[in-house]
């Protein structure tokens, strides 16, 4: 799948620009599907997204990238702290849409992404690039979307950047957030930790930010209204550790679904998943919505839900502790993550057999985040 | 020159988008020049980016917003730690320009916010969105650039995100580098420091990196190549504050130029700016290029210059500093702080008289970094 290529000059005119791709210390095996160029699939969080970084950003970046693992979020010291840091940029289109709009999701994402790593959201900053001629009213409700969710989440934003992209260029608007939050002393959580025997539990219904977005996108009706689930997850996440669980494993199935994460997880911990398909719990709008489009809703981005892998022993007070939180109410057991078959997903069907769940190539969904 | 306006509806589409602009603890004074929509002016850095922070941004924000003065950076608390947390997005015309990149900007930018508020910078993010059918080669060079200039400037770029949006609607790659660093006790550099009797220094040649993109971009031939001036300032700044030296303020004049910089710092701290017009320091080719095209050399951008604010009795002490330094090696004085027309910055001029040096309203030179 993977090739070493022989690199045509960068096509962009001028003599700076015709040296071959040759860099002092490693050739660049570009992550090519038989393309030499950036193509939706590559911003999937997919297995396209996963080769960009492994071969092209890692390699360029060399000595001075360090993305050791695949999580959302960085830890890192400074001074005597532990911080958690995290980005995120936000291409959703439409800007608006049943349930919230691209200033909830800036915020939420990020804010998620922090809590992911068993960290406390403190603040964000907020880069926004604007298309020339978009309506500053909509600016203003995004940017009265992003005070509200701040406050929801108890963050502050602290620093931004606006740039402005002639007509044409740009869509709307793209807004990056980053953050930094704190985290505490003794809390690991990461996809390296996920160890066979561990329950997989999901915090509720999957699959409904991406049909919420493509249902306004598309303009289509599915009788009701599915509104996006874009909501901040920290309060959750602490309601867990407050059970004193050792919770190895937190995750936000966004672009890329429960599947992506899911392939994620085991390949980075190289172990097996198993779940159970009729556990899933999947709505029935959100369901039909995929039969109608040949979607997989495993594969479909949620932006208010986690995955969570913890001993499997402890689950009851795990799901119980969930339960009692308002975006945990639908928390239950999905599957179990086993020896065999490391780095695989696998599904246990209603009919008693097995499927494999893998790992999304491309993007079933562009911009849908 | 504001007004407040009855809001349009959103012009979206849908019933989501009727509603006005009416929040519920403020009505948008929208930062209108007689425009409802997004201009190229709104990301010049000038006059009217600072409306859309302060009438639309922070109004939205309410109280989950902290710009509490016009810095590119926010010093916070983490733990123990003081952290500086900055954010820029990078959309640069062509990617590629002589004596730099997209890549090159993205990171210096960054680590240049971060140093101008006295703090080591340790960490970046990086998040890329692509256009649809962009040469992964280029790609490739741009993070090769990225590493190279991380190294040299001794961070490392832990965290990062790539969104692919569809071919037009994206412009090659925008880049977002959001950074921290760490402010040590004791140190404290802010535009509402600057006082009266300060010396204003610049730590070299004016208007290099805009003239150097322009050139590239409109294929302009000066006889002389112009290289973007592109470089790391936080070696540069450590040298100063190795003296000992209480530097009031640092300021690296990036879009907007000298002017902007100036006219921000003139305006938050209410003190009044001094030029002397036969001391600044702009090279023939630049002059040569601003007559040509009709700009001022003040309002066009630098990628590695810093503005400093120093008590004037230690100026000789800290332009010795910065001369022995690379980046400072073509440092000067080139005005005072002064206690009169607080909020205006003014230049001597060749015949004694003086002009006013004004706050550029928009952007003359769109998409310099």
């Amino acid at each position: 799948m993977r090739r070493l290529l022989r690199v045509p000059a960068a096509r962009s005119g001028a003599d700076l620009m015709t040296a071959e791709l040759e860099f002092e210390n490693w050739t660049c095996p570009l992550p090519l599907r038989d393309t030499p160029t950036v193509v939706m699939g590559h911003g999937g969080g997919g297995a396209m997204s996963g080769e960009l970084v492994e071969h092209l950003f890692l390699p360029g970046y060399g000595t001075a990238g360090a993305v050791s693992e695949l999580a959302d979020c960085a830890v890192v010291g400074v001074g005597s702290a532990r911080i958690a840091f995290s980005t995120d940029s936000f291409v959703v289109k439409p800007m608006f849409f049943p349930g919230g709009s691209i200033g909830d999701l800036a915020v939420n994402g990020t804010v998620n992404d922090l809590a992911m790593a068993g960290a406390t959201p403190l603040y964000l900053s907020a880069a926004f690039i604007l298309q020339e001629g978009t309506a500053l009213a909509d600016i203003a409700r995004i940017a009265e979307a992003m005070g509200a969710a701040a406050r929801a989440a108890g963050v502050r934003l602290v620093t931004g950047d606006t740039k402005v992209v002639d007509n044409g260029s740009g869509d709307g608007a793209y807004i990056n957030t980053s953050g930094i939050g704190l985290v505490a002393d003794g809390v690991d959580i990461g996809p390296r930790r996920a160890t066979a025997g561990d329950a997989v539990l999901i915090s509720g219904d999957i699959g409904v930010h991406g049909v919420a977005v493509l249902s306004c996108r598309e303009g289509l009706q599915f009788g009701t209204t599915v509104a996006s689930d874009t909501a901040p997850l920290h309060g959750l996440v602490a309601a867990m550790l407050a059970t004193g669980v050792d919770c190895h494993v937190l995750r936000d199935p966004t672009r890329g679904g429960v599947a992506a994460a899911l392939n994620e997880i085991a390949r980075t911990a190289r172990v097996g998943i198993e779940l159970v398909e009729r556990d899933l719990p999947i709505p029935p709008e959100v369901s039909d919505a995929c039969n109608l489009l040949g979607l997989d809703p495993l594969q479909v981005a949620n932006e208010g839900k986690l995955l969570a892998f913890v001993p499997a022993e402890r689950t009851e007070e795990v799901l119980a502790a969930m339960h009692a939180h308002p975006h945990g109410a639908g928390a239950r057991r999905i599957g179990t993550c086993v020896g065999e078959h490391p780095g695989m997903v696998v599904a246990r069907t209603a009919l008693g057999g097995t499927r494999v769940v893998s790992l999304p190539i491309g993007e079933q969904l562009p911009r849908i985040c």
